[in-house]
């Protein structure tokens, strides 16, 4: 849909915010509102507008509807697939205000929350509480939940606690039409039919605005300790990964190559793991609960390592030496970050992630040799990250434009396995056209119904995830 | 939508089942295949087709929508809400055929499955992998996977391992206009857009007919532990749970009246827990996986005792006294049977349990003074099955009747708590004319527009969860 930018009045906009919301129009509001940590397409909002309660937002969408007027959802503005960046001239929604704990329950280790609540913060407020909110991940400092819900966020806990879809027990939104659904009011068990809740998460915005969630908070765990196993062949991650899970309850299971070491190394003061190298690195967590855990975890990993699948190791013996393992897994992204990597997010079952990493990477280095390749992830649950490192002497579009040619061989391979070619990150614009790799046609042809049923002029989000017919 | 039995010809839809399919028209079999637990409608279907595979039930489909001709999905017909019930000339579609376990990989801790699989085959063969299905509940001996889907089944262990809905990975559907749709492909991580998936986990087979699922299996619980605890003050029951599951995973939290054990008693062998006797019973559940987690739990109870929030308790030393003390609460639903309990679903917050029993009991013992009230179910889910017992000597319609005229009172009381009318055993055409006592009038018509893209003929389990505009 085109917008109709010069029937904009930034006043009669304004008028409509009873609670206290503001409308920005200053250039370096919009450049800031109206982007992602991707950065492809340049902001380019019409305005910004930053409502303070759930009524304002549906004065918005109501206005948004009577003006033709494109909505463009904005939380910590931490996504990787462009699915809240305003390049087309859009009014930026963004919910950084909406920032409240409303209510805490004990006894129901429910929390409710505005959609500007940052996932630090709510990770915080169930620490005070004596527990835990579990999912965790790079960006938890400045993104925000209703952002991580409409992005079904993941991270490193996702093989214990799952999605964040795993968490929200009750949504209240502002569909695309203009009404204000409350969505299975913080209940464990309610089997009334189609669970509208599900759609809004991981619906990356298109179908209207989250602004409340009502979230589930878990106990909080005990003694976490954390393993990092070297390993010669990739096959033996999936060995050791059975066998630990057969006997424990892990927390995590990640996986980092090599080289992801190094740079770790060459970026920060973060110690190799052990002397001996290999090529595969296992980083493994569970709750130490009991000597008796500790015994299981040792005869395990005496059993891995009698099996030949697992060549040298270490256990943490502390907090603090828990913490300082997870940084040779937590501080890969920001080490590889300088050299401008183009990532991929990719998942496959679980039991065929070594052999499809392997024919990703052969292609991936047969067309680029000159391109430096960094895989980690979180292979406990199939997802791994593909990271393409851009050669300093290159220039950044042509990189990128080189990238992107070598995506329908990555995307060929993710269909013929039968994976997804966003396992975490979501589709956005950036994964739009592949979206086909994944989702068959007539697939894609239901949720284009299903947007036109909650947002019918197509206001929200356009241009992500789908295009409108 | 009315049916064309007259145009009903079952060769032609016999010659359409190309791999083995096959219809039947006998009276008992139209008896049989039309109903399911519920007795409150005469089941009247057209025929009963009983397909063999995935493309046959397209065919199916295909035809229905040709002849204008309403389906009726039916697994293991051990629904509570009428949602399988073929009560007004339609073609039954049984899934019962297809009841193969096709695939399963350890590695991945999956298991793809026909629709037609039983519950406890399923669970028997996770058992033979070394591995465990948790969803567990009275009717597993009958009920069908496609049905547990269909209904997003609950039962005793949803507080560890939640419902039905968290261990579907994967899906294969054929919508009411006739496509095939695998949804999700057995992956854990997949952000790719909306998760149909979700519609038609609990969709009631009003979205179309789901023909086969890839579940998600769990590491086998070792040394499972059973106390049951006497109360004399119900809203101990959540002081109790606190306490409990601040230090242990608990696998099952349970509740009945003493009313309840005295039905178990007087139809069954099973011994009282303890010689006390108590206004209210919890039992729970958890894994002795180790001497300090016994020691926990020993010390979690005097910690109650001392409170005076418990009065008495046992905990089981043996598989034995554990299985035992489960038939406390697994017998009550046989046990109170041959008073032909009037049956109602109710959930709210784990908080409001109390609150909102006494308030529900006070309404019904004074309106039915004459009524035997039975309390139990699943209360660390906040889930709680009302039964109220037929008087000997009154008529079956005529207590029916009275019963229903009960029902606007409770359900007042369920949306002031912000409840479900059905937490765990769906809408059906029980529940159908109560849905607005749970959800809101803009929800049911997102959800008929939601419908209307999966089945736009409106030939899928017709006036079942919500009727057509």
């Amino acid at each position: 849909m085109s917008t109709t930018a010069t029937a904009f009045d930034p006043q009669t906009l304004e008028g409509l915010l009873t609670d206290g919301g503001k409308v920005l129009t200053a250039p370096d509001d919009l450049a800031a509102y109206g982007c992602d940590w991707t950065r492809i397409y340049d902001p380019a909002p019409l305005a910004v507008v930053l409502p303070k309660s759930t009524e304002e937002v549906q004065a918005i969408v109501r206005y948004a509807n009577e003006q033709h007027m494109a909505l463009v959802p904005s939380g910590g503005r931490t996504g990787l697939s462009a699915g809240a960046v305003a390049a087309n001239g859009e009014m930026v929604v963004a919910m950084d205000r909406m920032n409240r704990i409303l209510d805490f329950n004990a006894n129901d280790r429910l929390v409710q929350c505005e959609a500007g609540v940052v996932t630090e913060q709510l990770q915080q407020y169930a620490d005070e509480q004596g527990l835990y909110y579990p999912v965790d991940f790079a960006s938890a400092g400045s993104s925000e939940l209703g952002g991580n819900i409409a992005t079904n966020a993941g991270g490193i806990k996702v093989i214990r606690y799952g999605m964040t879809r795993d968490w929200v027990l009750g949504l209240k939104v502002v569909t695309g039409a203009g009404e204000i659904l409350e969505l299975n009011n913080g209940l464990e068990k309610n089997n009334t039919g189609y669970d509208l809740r599900q759609l809004f998460i991981g619906g990356e915005g298109t179908l209207g605005f989250i602004t409340e969630a009502t979230m589930k908070l878990a106990r909080q765990p005990s003694n976490l300790t954390v393993m990092v196993l070297g390993l010669n062949d990739l096959s033996n991650t999936m060995d050791v990964l059975q066998s630990f899970r057969s006997k424990l309850d892990l927390t995590a299971y990640e996986f980092f190559s090599n080289e992801a070491i190094a740079h770790v190394q060459a970026h920060a003061e973060v110690p190799r793991p052990f002397e001996t190298e290999c090529p595969y690195y296992a980083l493994l967590e569970f709750e130490a609960t009991s000597e008796g855990v500790m015994e299981e975890a040792m005869a395990l990993f005496e059993h891995c390592v009698e099996q030949e699948w697992v060549v040298d190791g270490v256990i943490s013996q502390s907090e603090g030496q828990a913490e300082k393992l997870w940084q040779l897994r937590e501080r890969i992204s920001e080490s590889i970050a300088p050299h401008t990597p183009y990532k991929n997010d990719l998942s496959v079952r679980i039991s065929r992630v070594p052999e499809f990493l392997n024919e990703i990477h052969s292609v991936v280095s047969k067309e680029y040799p000159d391109f430096e390749i960094i895989w980690y992830g979180h292979i406990g649950d199939g997802n791994l990250h593909l990271n393409i490192l851009k050669p300093a002497d290159m220039e950044k579009q042509e990189f990128f434009k080189r990238c992107e040619t070598v995506n329908d061989l990555v995307f060929e391979i993710v269909q013929r396995y039968e994976g997804s070619v966003s396992a975490e990150h979501g589709v956005g614009m950036v994964k739009k056209k592949y979206l086909g790799f994944t989702k068959s046609a007539e697939e894609i042809a239901v949720m284009k119904g299903i947007k036109k049923v909650f947002d019918p002029n197509g206001i929200m989000n356009p241009g992500k995830l789908i295009d409108s017919d």
